[in-house]
């Protein structure tokens, strides 16, 4: 394909959000898994899908009370977020060894990073087997924002929460850019008639 | 719950990437649909989910043909990105209209964005009947990177894909920023015993 590289069959969205799902194990102890796949799949109900391989604590844990919540780190909080990809639930308290609290969610039996500035409360309303990972749809209950994270008239300000993203490309961390444009709206130039 | 704000039951993944699926219709008129929703789903095999409303002319063509391509925008394509969700492929020729051309995929009967820098071909693995969307599942046949995005050693480089995000909160578009540092490794200082 002309002016085109084909860099095989390989996952190539760029850049993803990155998110930490916690959860409670058995005995109670709160967990906190690096997401390497995430991503809103419905509006109403709203849902997000996790996808996660069989191995992981955090699989036992999601098949056993059916609840997690979705935690959107802040740029600076990278070191904590890549730690709690790098490390296992089973046999380290990811909270204490990376610096972080939690509460329990008001909606559903997971835990709430209190440091991070967005928090999705879930229940699983679907699971999906795929190859090496499965999919979780979990319904958003609530979504919590910091309130150092609220802008003009109280809403979330996404430069506030200045999330960390992460580029399958690379395997990288990236920061969020600035403000390119409003949805909906900068396309209508565009449309005949309007121009 | 002290310090955050319960913005309600909704989307607040911030940001998510921005993608548009590229189908032939019954009539081999190509078509280019901005997607609300998408994710990576799978490693092995490579895929991602993308979700759409039933009414969508992109919902027939994947429900006909099985098979789509997800194309990446770059930052500066971002009204051409916006345009192609205002309208609507039935009555309006998207790629005339916005500006861009096209070929068909070498995996799959669908069509690769010219312009865009990055476009992955897909087959569809998996289909879930949510609430308001369908999700898909597509297995990554090919990802195709512009050769203009090579950096060192011939791999794609994100900063060089400059990619257009999408941020829920707000409904805004964001650029990305800085790299931050890279996966699995910038945390393991928070590894007991790598101190």
């Amino acid at each position: 394909m002309t002016g085109k590289k084909n860099i095989g069959a390989s996952v190539a969205l760029c850049p993803t959000p990155l998110a930490l799902c916690g959860t409670y194990d058995a005995g109670g102890k709160p967990n906190l898994a690096t997401l390497a796949w995430v991503g809103v799949c419905c509006s109403t109900p709203p849902a997000v899908q996790i996808s996660l391989q069989r191995p992981r604590y955090t699989y036992e844990a999601i098949l056993d009370k059916r609840e997690f919540t979705v935690n959107i780190p802040s740029e600076k909080q990278a070191k904590a977020a890549d730690f709690c990809g790098l490390v296992s639930g089973r046999s380290v308290d990811k909270f204490a060894s990376a610096g972080l609290t939690q509460r329990r969610g008001e909606f559903v039996n997971a835990p709430v990073v209190n440091e991070f500035p967005i928090c999705m409360e879930c229940r699983v309303i679907n699971v999906l087997e795929l190859g090496s990972h499965v999919l979780f749809v979990g319904e958003i209950l609530a979504s919590w924002v910091s309130e150092d994270c609220l802008g003009s008239g109280g809403n979330a300000d996404p430069s506030l929460v200045a999330p960390l993203l992460y580029s399958p490309i690379g395997h990288s961390y990236y920061g969020m850019g600035s403000r390119v444009g409003g949805a909906f709206d900068i396309g209508k130039t565009l449309i005949e008639g309007e121009k």
